[in-house]
C-alpha cells in the first residue's frame, strides 16, 4: 500500500474536490490518499496561515508511515514556507516522494537544492476541475503504481526538472535555487502576456546561462492574454530567442503544462528500470 | 544649455505626445529636447527592433554634444538591449545623465552597474498624458535646470536607487544587477495583484538580503486588481513583512509611483550642494 497525504502549502482546496479525487482513487487499491485537514484552512489568499501551512507539510512528511506527500494545489504561497520547511524536514522526509506543480515548485525546488526526498512535477488534486482533470488525477495515481508510461516522454538519461516558469524565475537567483547543471530544464506557463513571458525567460536564463545547463524545454503556453498589441512573435520563438542568447541548447516542446495533459517529472535522473520511475535508494535496496 | 536626447529603449512614444512635451519645455529656456526619431518606431510590441532601439540609444549617449539621455517610456524591452549597450557605450557616455523609470530601470540599473554616465529614476515623456502630467515633465526639466527641491524628499545622505518592484525583481540574481551595499532601494509598483507583489518582495527581499543593503523604502503601489479573494493584508504590511523576515531595515515610504507625482531619485550619492543633485566630477570640476 502506497501511503500518500495531501496537503496545502498554497492555497486553499475547494472541501467538494475530495470526493471526486476519491473515486478516481477508488480504481487503484494499492493506493491510500489522506487529506490533512489543513487543505480546507482559509487565511486571506492562503490555505491557513503559514505557520498552518508549514506544520501540515511537516506532519505528513516528517511521519514515517506516509510513502509520498501530494500538494492539493498552486495558487501562491509555497515559498512563503520553504525555509523553514527546509530546517525542520526530519530524516523520515528522506525518502518521501513530493508531488506538485505550479505554485508547488518552489518547494519542488528547495527540496531539490536541499537534497530532501524526491520532488517530482504532477498534476494535484485540484486538477480534478478540468475537463478531463480525472485523467490527470489517475496519471499520478498510475505512476504511483509502477506505470512508467505516465512520464514525460522526452525524458531521457540527463537530470531533468520541471517547473512553471513564474515560479523558476522567482526562485532564479535566490539561494533557494538549486544548483541545474547537466539538467534538461522543463518550463510552462499560463495566464500571462507575451511581453510577460519574454521578460521571465529574461531573467530566467540570464540564471540559467551560468549553470552549464543540458537545454530548455517549452511545455504549454496558455490562456494567453490578448494585449493592445500584438507582441510580434510566439511562446516557442521567445524560448528558442533568449536560449540563442544565452548559449543554452534548447531542445523543444515538453508535455507539460496548466492542463490536464501535464505529464509527470520526477526531478533528477529517472530511471526506468526502477519503480516509481525515480532513483530510491532505500526503496530499491 | 542642457541638451537633452529621447530614445525609446522600451515601447513607442505617440508622435502627438512631442508637442505637448515641447510645450513643457518651452518654459525651461535653459533646455533643449531633441526626439529621436526611433521613438516612434514600431516592431511587434516594442518601438522598433533591439538593432534600432540599440542604435538609438548609443547614437544619442555616445553623442558628446548631449548631456542627457531621456527614455520616452517604459512599457517593456529595455532589458533586450542592456548587454550590448554596456559593450558599445563609449566614453563620451560616461558623464551623461541617463533618466527613466519601469521598464527604463533595466537601463538605469544595468548602467549603474558598469559604472556609466548617472542613471535617475524620473518621469518620462509619455507621463505628459496622466492627469497631472505636465507637473511630471516640469519637474524632470526644473531639475535637470538645477532645483534640488524636486528630488525625493526621503533622500538622505546615504547612496539610493529606485526601481519598478518587477524591474528590480527580473535584475536581481542576473549579473546586470548592482551591488546594492550600504544603498536605501526604493520600489514602487503598479497594476499588479498583491500576491504578485508579495512574490516579487520574496525575490527581491531574497536577493538584497545578502548585499547588506541600508534599508528598502515603499514607493506608490497603484491600481492593484482586484482577485476571487482578497489577499489578507496591503502593500505595506507585505513591504514590512519581507523585510523583517530578510532582517532588511524598513525605511518607510517613498515619494516615487506610476504617477505624475513620481519624484526625481538620482542613484548613488546625491550631494544637494552640486547642481543636478548628481555628483558629476567632470561638472564640478
Amino acid at each position: 500500500m502506497v501511503r500518500v497525504a495531501i496537503c496545502a502549502p498554497s492555497a486553499t482546496l475547494p472541501r467538494e474536490l475530495v470526493a471526486p479525487v476519491e473515486h478516481v482513487a477508488s480504481h487503484y487499491p494499492g493506493i491510500e490518499l489522506i487529506f490533512h485537514d489543513q487543505c480546507f484552512a482559509e487565511a486571506g489568499h492562503f490555505a491557513g496561515t503559514d505557520e498552518q501551512r508549514l506544520e501540515a507539510l511537516l506532519e505528513c512528511a516528517n511521519d514515517p508511515t506516509i510513502d509520498a506527500v501530494w500538494f492539493a494545489r498552486g495558487g501562491y504561497g509555497s515559498n512563503r514556507i520553504c525555509e523553514p520547511a527546509l530546517t525542520y524536514l526530519s530524516r523520515a522526509a528522506d525518502d518521501k516522494i513530493f508531488l506538485g506543480s505550479s505554485d508547488g515548485g518552489y518547494l519542488l525546488g528547495s527540496l531539490y537544492k536541499a537534497g530532501i526526498g524526491h520532488p517530482v512535477h504532477a498534476p494535484m488534486p485540484l486538477d480534478i476541475k478540468r475537463e478531463g482533470g480525472g485523467d490527470a488525477i489517475a496519471r499520478v495515481l498510475a505512476w504511483l503504481s509502477g506505470h512508467p508510461e505516465t512520464l514525460e516522454p522526452h525524458l531521457d538519461n540527463r537530470p531533468t526538472v520541471a517547473f512553471n516558469l513564474t515560479t523558476l524565475a522567482m526562485l532564479a537567483g535566490t539561494r533557494l535555487m538549486p544548483d541545474l547543471t547537466g539538467h534538461v530544464v522543463m518550463v510552462e506557463e499560463v495566464s500571462e502576456y507575451l511581453y510577460s513571458v519574454d521578460r521571465l525567460m529574461f531573467h530566467t536564463t540570464s540564471v540559467l546561462r551560468h549553470m552549464n545547463v543540458a537545454g530548455l524545454r517549452l511545455g504549454r503556453v496558455s490562456d494567453v492574454p490578448e494585449n493592445d498589441r500584438p507582441f510580434g512573435s510566439d511562446a516557442t520563438a521567445i524560448a528558442q530567442d533568449w536560449c540563442a542568447r544565452m548559449a543554452i541548447p534548447f531542445l523543444g516542446p515538453a508535455d507539460i503544462g496548466h492542463d490536464f495533459a501535464n505529464r509527470i517529472v520526477p526531478f533528477g535522473s529517472a530511471d526506468r528500470n526502477l519503480p516509481l520511475g525515480v532513483v530510491r535508494a532505500p526503496a530499491a535496496a
